[in-house]
């Protein structure tokens, strides 16, 4: 998406390669929103710690980052001997893999780009595909994000308020979002809305990420404590929720995402107000039978009892110095602890519909319409 | 309550009255939960000022201050002319009602005290029932906190997890607090029971202030995120929801609170979880017809775009010097606003029972049992 810092406007990727430095061109995310800086790993060690370290973060972008780490450490290696070339991307791809174990974008993106691989009959054939392979996973994650934005754009009309949660933009994908597509096309279109983002404390993606990227198109909005969605829907100032999903069980309907999420879903049941969920198709679970079965993560407890900021109201464009005065401060009373539930699940009853590239769905639909979400093999 | 600083515990209330040194003690709030300390006002433009500067908050808390501070600025008066006496005591009566306008309770107590003046014949024997009104209004302020308790405590069974929503405890009353007291009330039967702590953002009074009281009677608790109780209940883990409310409509049953409450009550209908309300009988509006006739304050956007702390995780009893520490961050987006309503309003179809000093009643029956709730014109 469009990005403008000091007057200047310009696109950007969440995750983009440099092939003559071969090098992958990062947003630092940690900086965010109170820096926008590009920064490149040189090496694939180097992309691999990235994500480790959340620099990057999102499942669409540390999969195009591992494709392109993967690119990387190939193309470094020196010599024509097929073998050991295919030991030394072994070891690229372990490395990282290891970089977020639990995470299965990175996984899914670096077996597709190895399979490219394979048509190449020289090492330098092979180089050369690896790098193919992950810009069309890249632009293919973008172009998925674009066509759940054509589909999604649909549901915003001229004048709507829309609630989102938490960050699933552009930033946690190569480009545009899910969550956030509808609202991009929609603005493309000449649309006016008004977006609500919850501040989705603890991490307060909401408020930072969220915030940032609406605050970058001109997208009219406001943060609001995520205590206040239900008086406002009460008061008949939300006429649409779209969030994204970290899973979307394909039998059950059923959505892991952000805690937080259950709760405005069951709140717009309550008022009739329509709830979207964006998703690409790789989120999509198939073989789950039940919500219950996906473990819930519980996060580090001082997420809870403090708060990341920087210590003065600063503006947009900052220098690396002030920057450094982003802080951790303690809310709670310290004698206190807490419990720390990352995400939650929502039941199939409470989601109107489900966003995909390929169109908007039921989600008691998604199991029906299988073959054509690309599950193949049922 | 009982508080322990430094290893030793003593009893403290919320405000207290110093006779001999004609000041009002004030638990110094601002600094909680970071440090405890009583602070005395030495005459009546002081702690009209403690009001102000919300040093001391809490309707039944502030009630008390204004009270003790119409008899000390009473008790200040030299002379025996009385004429000129009720015109200074209309000052002071004018500076305390100021000093926090929108509220009813700082009135209704120093109308309370003005009453009971007028028995007096001399300047010296209204000053003396001045403060015996003072006193009188204190206690029974804590009495009838105490009656919720006994009421309230029914309600909390041994190993239950109950979940309460910003801080209606001790703090903001004289003693004893509103929702809490079924609390304190039930851990002296011997119950054991787990508390859940909504953070309440933006001001995080459940993360501060309750935890804090909790803490010190060592009752079993955990902050959460606002966030987070949806999945709570979802997973079993919460068996009963008790909040205050800042004002109850005696005709409908509906109650105006922080924001944030009306969500819970959502979320515990969902889940059949038992939604009370412990209010005592001064926080009952028998005029208003509709809670949408309640104004919903506004607050600040700069609460939801940043949060207050200390810099370095302290232990509770720390020094003057290391408080100062406590520090504004902005969490969000520079570029960015929020709305902020304060409170919501819950319908009476949500809540189980509202708990006061005289019984339970369902929300509905207030009005019909309105005089045994102190309601005696109709």
């Amino acid at each position: 998406m469009n990005v403008t810092i000091r007057g200047q406007t310009r696109h950007y990727r969440t995750v983009a390669f440099d092939a003559k430095q071969n090098a992958v061109l990062l947003i630092e995310q940690r900086l965010l929103p109170h820096e926008f800086k590009i920064i490149p790993t040189r090496d694939f060690r180097a992309t691999a710690l990235a994500i480790k370290d959340m620099v990057v973060r999102g499942a669409g972008a540390i999969g195009a980052t591992a494709a392109y780490g993967l690119a990387q450490g190939a193309r470094a290696f020196r010599g024509r001997d097929l073998k050991k070339f295919s030991a030394h991307v072994d070891t690229v791809y372990q490395t990282l893999k290891a970089a977020r174990p639990t995470a299965v974008d990175p996984v899914n993106a670096m077996n597709g780009v190895r399979e490219m691989m394979r048509a190449g009959e020289t090492v330098e054939e092979q180089q050369a595909l690896a790098l193919a392979a992950a810009e069309e996973f890249a632009n293919e994650d973008a172009r998925h994000c674009a066509e759940i934005g054509a589909h999604g754009s649909k549901l915003i009309r001229h004048g709507m308020k829309v609630l989102t949660h938490c960050n699933a933009g552009w930033l946690a994908f190569v480009d545009v979002g899910s969550a956030t597509a509808p609202m991009y096309a929609a603005q493309a279109q000449g649309k006016k809305f008004h977006v609500f983002c919850d501040e989705t404390r603890p991490r307060s993606q909401g408020a930072t990420l969220t915030a940032w990227e609406l605050a970058q198109q001109k997208i009219s909005h406001q943060i609001i404590a995520d205590n206040a969605a239900g008086h406002l829907m009460q008061r008949g100032e939300i006429d649409l929720v779209i969030v994204g999903s970290d899973r979307t069980l394909g039998r059950t309907g059923e959505v892991a995402n952000k805690i937080g999420t259950y709760t405005k879903a069951v709140l717009a049941a309550r008022h009739h107000i329509p709830f979207y969920v964006a998703i690409p198709l790789s989120t999509i679970d198939w073989n789950l039978k039940s919500g219950f079965d996906i473990p819930i993560e519980e996060r580090h407890e001082s997420e809870v009892l403090g708060a990341w900021g920087v210590v003065r109201n600063q503006k947009p464009e900052t220098s690396r110095q002030k920057i450094e005065k982003n802080v951790y401060v303690r809310v709670a009373n310290p004698a206190s602890g807490a419990r720390n539930p990352g995400f939650d699940v929502t039941p199939a009853e409470l989601i109107t519909g489900i966003i995909t590239p390929v169109g908007i769905f039921k989600p008691r639909e998604l199991w029906v319409r299988r073959q054509r979400l690309g599950f193949l093999n049922k």
